[in-house]
């Protein structure tokens, strides 16, 4: 008893890091079916004692699956995405494709569940930035209403890929060492550096990434009168991104208010003990599927304003667990 | 011809700086000595060709000086810096210990020379965060005037020490041969982390760091009506820090007007080429006396609002070179 699922990009870090979530979480599989590109095919990788063979992902993949998780980039989710539903899989894409298209869902379980009652076989899941940050604002919002938002990101090198978890440890073993530092992922040196420069750049000067975070924001929370502005950076991590959310809210509130309801909320954890050098960092979110939340303190800068600082393993809330929750509450909600 | 300057704190990473750039510079120098605590006395360093001892930091040392810096923290400065100034020498001051005192100038040359005007002996460096900081932002200060300013900072180990540059040299590379992390000099690891806490936390769960540059931003510019918050972290790279600042103007602006001003600014220097990835990283700012500024763009979340990622390197902007350039405009200003 159970789903024939199938995974697009399964030698990926994200690929790889759903194969792990959905043995945690024992989601009811029948067959398990791992695709990636032409180069990856015979690679074996094992899932539930079994071995399983990588095969090619190819429209024809597809007849014989109830689900397909895709999480090869936009261009091959373009080209095969429609492919699967065609024939019959509900996708839960990961990539950038679909997100903002109408009769698309942008889901984060904890949010806005509802959205995938109308789902039309395709749904998406968000950038890994905007997962963390909404699952811990929505509950605020609800009650306060946000007015404005100023996000800053720190975001590790494995929201790239494992190519860029490579560059990074082989950069910093050759700094280290008094080596010259090779650069193949990034355009700039990231061992002991920052890049200002996450995606491309667009005509606004922000970058893809700053307005996927401003974009995919209001459409979950469903209220485009939310103003948002970030700045996306990337940081010498290897997992987890962090983020510096500074909040203007409508309505006033208590401080201790904030943390009952912070600490009540849905896949959230407070980690805020101040004194005791307590608060969330990369290192304790890896490998987790909170979005941590600490540094909680009233910004007095403006009418209810209030600073947050919000750090999520990117690969599992930020990617592949919050795909995973999607295909759970497909299959509570008999949606598949 | 010259001055008799000493340094105290003369083996940190911020003294060895204040050698390197008064050399540089060619600070007219009669005497130089070279102070530290008793554990440093005894070790050399060349000066212009010249071995110098360390001597250990006493009130007698400062008889014979016209000039002292300080960079040795700031129960040193309290200790010693009165007696200094008692023995007339003119200080400045890389300590916090006196920098919110209202008859000390609180000084960043490119910014309020004229605070030196009234000097009674003693001069406040800034904070390193809040120097670069001013630095950009006076300019469009004076023109549009700054109504509220966000700023998240990225702030190198450097500015917390020798030590500190250490424990990530040898964190980073445990990590990378799979080793137990030693954690010596922060309450976490480093290496390959972000630690959200710079300094000792306040009652307003504010660190002291977060308040400095909201304290000292003020008095700099000497407008006591700029609101500001700030959330500094601490990250893996060596030397130079970097800020994403988020600032709300009064007036309206034309960002071609905005570029023009940044190019036009003292100890600015303008990095910004978006379609060829050029921004302001730490490592382009390393070892240079600029304030660099990228990624201006419209903030469209608030009436004239703009993003600039500003980054110098902490050690010579932030600290000895901004103490250095001080005392030049003493000179300069017959003040010493």
């Amino acid at each position: 008893m159970g789903y024939r699922l199938g995974i697009v990009g399964a030698t990926g870090a994200v690929g790889q890091e759903m194969i792990k979530v959905l043995a945690q979480r024992k989601f009811p599989i029948a067959d398990l079916k791992l695709l990636a590109s032409a180069r990856s095919t015979g690679r074996e990788f094992e899932f539930e004692g079994e071995r399983i063979k990588v095969r090619e992902a190819k429209p024809i993949e597809f007849n014989d699956l109830d689900i397909a998780l895709f999480s090869a980039g936009a261009s091959v989710s373009k080209a095969l995405a429609p492919e699967a539903v065609k024939a019959g899989c509900v996708v839960i894409d990961n990539s950038s494709a679909f997100r903002m298209e109408e009769n698309v869902p942008l889901v984060v379980p904890e949010v806005n569940i509802g959205a995938l009652k109308t789902h039309q076989g395709l749904i998406a899941n968000p950038n890994c930035s905007t997962i963390q940050l909404v699952v811990v604002i929505n509950p605020l919002h609800q009650l306060y209403r946000i007015r404005r938002m100023v996000v800053t990101t720190f975001q590790s090198v494995s929201g790239t890929g494992r190519r860029a978890i490579e560059e990074l440890r082989r950069q910093s073993a050759s700094f280290l060492a008094g080596e010259p530092i090779e650069k193949e992922v990034y355009p700039h040196q990231i061992a002991f550096n920052l890049i200002p420069q996450i995606d491309v750049f667009l005509d606004n000067l922000y970058t893809k990434e700053e307005m996927k975070l401003v974009n995919e924001t209001r459409k979950i929370l469903n209220d485009y009168s939310i103003k948002i502005t970030s700045t996306c950076v990337r940081v010498p991590v290897f997992i987890s991104h962090s983020e510096s959310v500074n909040l203007e809210l409508e309505k006033s509130f208590e401080l201790r208010e904030v943390r009952k309801i912070l600490k009540e909320a849905p896949g959230v954890k407070v980690e805020d003990d101040p004194g005791k050098s307590i608060y969330p960092m990369p290192l304790m979110a890896e490998g987790t599927d909170f979005c941590f939340v600490g540094r909680i303190r009233r910004d007095e800068s403006v009418k209810s304003g209030l600073n947050l600082w919000i750090v999520a393993d990117n690969l599992r809330k930020g990617a592949a667990l919050n795909a995973v929750q999607i295909a759970e509450e497909l299959v509570k909600l008999k949606l598949v």
